[in-house]
């Protein structure tokens, strides 16, 4: 028997309010107005009987006017995932229709295909698919479900996906405790015709990587990166480059590859990313010197010994978690210990271009976090640009949160 | 005789601080601690009796440390434009290598010359040089002065910037308010070798312009919106595009000519600026249909006869110029009208790109107003990018409330 689910059922759902023998069936009633996606339960009046598991179910709002539709799960920790606002039904027709414009926006306006075959398909909310994240990496579909709404209709998306790009595997990634809370069972979702490779190589821009799905932070290839690492390439072209947190090598090797760079050193702490870079680099008969090192102290060693670079690139993971001040203060200031020590590392009018994919810090706070470092250092930064996650990473307006990536492209003074 | 500067001078000067004896003359004393290349009267605490208008001082803070140096000019509003923090001190050689950088940036890190004839050369406190603008349209330099230390040194500088860009005029163009306070002699710089032309023809990526330096804002060409224009126009690909505020015509222009769209449309108030954008059409042998219109007026009985395309792109003036409250949030309102309207006017899944050129209004306020704007029309925005003023436009980090363009890219569902 499965453990109890981590998060308790409602004790006593509200009885149906009045008039709601005329509401389109199933429904689900909000408590409270609000355009967010996700609809917890104290968020959540009355659910019609016959509402189940992984549903389609019409929202009423606290007024009993139809708000929108969404998938409903009672077990779940969001019991209610709002698709769509409005007073459109969203049918089963419909939520096929996403899809369709989740790869109309990545095939025919902005035609990824052109420069890559590897690219975000789907991302889940920013796509009004919620609990659904799909990336392609050449003719492989690595697939997050995290909704049961979606994991009940994978079965028949997948094949569609499959005939829409032309990818011919897949490999579905499924937390377990939250395949366990959601209820999920593996046998509905049917296997794929060949078995999922264990790595598939791809091109970016003219530059390849060997993407692996079974080590590292999920596949070892961040596509977000996409028109940084081309920006960085070009903006770099010819300086002399150091990728800090270099992970599996994206910078450092548009940097060599695209931007003609030849003196490029990539410093990573995780041992198997290291290693994925150096194959990387074999993949695109290159040279860079990779360091397997922790980035903070291997860069104040090299600032003590007077190196400088006329290019850095600063992509560390993850450093702010929580919204509770006193962690989330750790995490901004190992952004700011971080920033200050690769500024010490730039000559005068270097490049920095540094990256923060912390959701919880917005990019006003993050530059603010960059350039306080930079006049604690006596240094100023020109800044000439700020970018965020490619355009496959699109944020919905009522879930403006999803947002996380951040770049600052600046010339240190 | 001129009318007294409307800018008070400090009525008694502080007596020189104990130590001054030993400071590098001339200098200026800060009385408060600030990165701020603008140092207000109230700020200074002292300055040297050899000081005069539009020397090279360096500046000590209030302990009596080097601080930096910067342009001095005890009848300006700001007295003391700091341009570099540091014990370095800045020389005339060190102020004309700034140049170089600027020029380095453009023409070696950024390109610019691959790609257009038509960019900011150099960009005031963005490029360390307080209150020099200088913009180049093909072999024209169009330059602003706001500041005496630049004034008196642009006859030096001129040469300079003709011998690297290979440009052959210029125009010159100084607030005559600011003149008289400043206290700028015409005589201070030297004739160009040519007279300046009254317009002069420009290609960016492909698409031709005229440039006109008679009429209207500036040039009646802004390069700030050049990366965006260029986007626009692979977006819109094939797309039925209606262009608001379309001013001299860029990314009605960019749709047509870049993006092959057949049916454009573009509307604007400004009589002269439709005139100019219906001479680049001309120029580039395109069709395009200009509306001299107001634009609200215009859009809100286009959505009342049902009209609607599939990309909008909304470029309005700057819209909120006032620091009050009051004033302030009548920008804001205006943002949110128009950016309402311009979203009535889109099919479902239509391209909306809108831009904001009001300085005081932050990326993340405008966003959310014109989310607002949407949901309050029950749309949804998918915000696919966010972009900003062409690298060419840098921001100092001392100084960053120079940053002013804001572009979201979205899909309106």
């Amino acid at each position: 028997m499965p453990p109890p689910p981590r998060y308790p059922r409602r004790e006593s759902p509200a009885p149906p309010p009045a008039g709601s023998e005329n509401w389109l069936r199933p429904w689900a009633q909000m408590k409270y107005f609000s355009f967010h996606p996700a609809v917890y339960p104290n968020m959540l009046r009355a659910v019609s009987p016959d509402a189940g598991p992984g549903d389609l179910v019409n929202v009423y709002d606290k007024e009993g006017q139809i708000f929108g539709s969404g998938f409903y799960n009672p077990n779940a920790k969001v019991p209610l995932r709002v698709l769509q606002h409005g007073e459109e039904v969203l049918n089963e027709d419909l939520l096929d229709a996403r899809l369709d414009a989740a790869l109309d926006l990545r095939l025919k306006t902005l035609r990824l295909n052109e420069t890559t075959d590897a690219w975000r398909v789907i991302s889940s909310d920013g796509d009004g698919l919620s609990g659904l994240v799909v990336d392609r990496y050449a003719d492989v579909l690595s697939i997050e479900v995290t909704t049961l709404g979606v994991w009940r209709r994978l079965s028949r998306w997948l094949p569609k996906l499959h005939a829409a790009l032309g990818t011919k595997q897949h490999l579905i990634e499924v937390d377990p405790d939250i395949a366990r809370i959601e209820g999920m069972r593996y046998a509905d979702v049917p296997e794929a015709d060949a078995p999922a490779p264990r790595s598939v190589r791809i091109r970016e821009n003219g530059v390849r990587y060997q993407v692996s799905f079974e080590d590292g932070h999920k596949t070892g290839f961040f596509c977000d990166q996409r028109d940084n690492r081309l920006k960085f390439g070009k903006l770099a072209h010819g300086r002399r480059v150091l990728d800090l947190c270099s992970y599996t090598g994206g910078f450092a090797l548009s940097a060599r590859v695209s931007g003609g760079c030849e003196d490029v050193t990539g410093v990573d702490l995780d041992e198997k990313a290291i290693a994925q870079a150096r194959k990387n680099a074999d993949l695109n008969q290159v040279r860079i010197d990779w360091v397997h090192a922790d980035t903070f102290t291997w860069s104040r060693q090299m600032q003590q010994n007077g190196a400088l670079w006329d290019a850095v690139v600063l992509d560390p993971p993850k450093l702010v978690f929580s919204r509770d001040a006193e962690e989330g203060q750790l995490g901004r200031n190992k952004y700011f210990d971080m920033n200050a020590v690769a500024l010490g590392l730039l000559k005068r009018g270097g490049l920095f271009v540094t990256c923060s994919c912390s959701g919880l810090l917005d990019v006003a706070e993050f530059e603010e976090i960059v350039m306080r470092a930079a006049h604690r250092n006596k240094r100023r930064l020109q800044i000439i640009d700020r970018t965020g996650a490619g355009t496959d990473h699109p944020v919905m307006s009522n879930c403006p949160e999803s947002r996380y990536l951040k770049v600052l492209w600046c010339l240190a003074w």
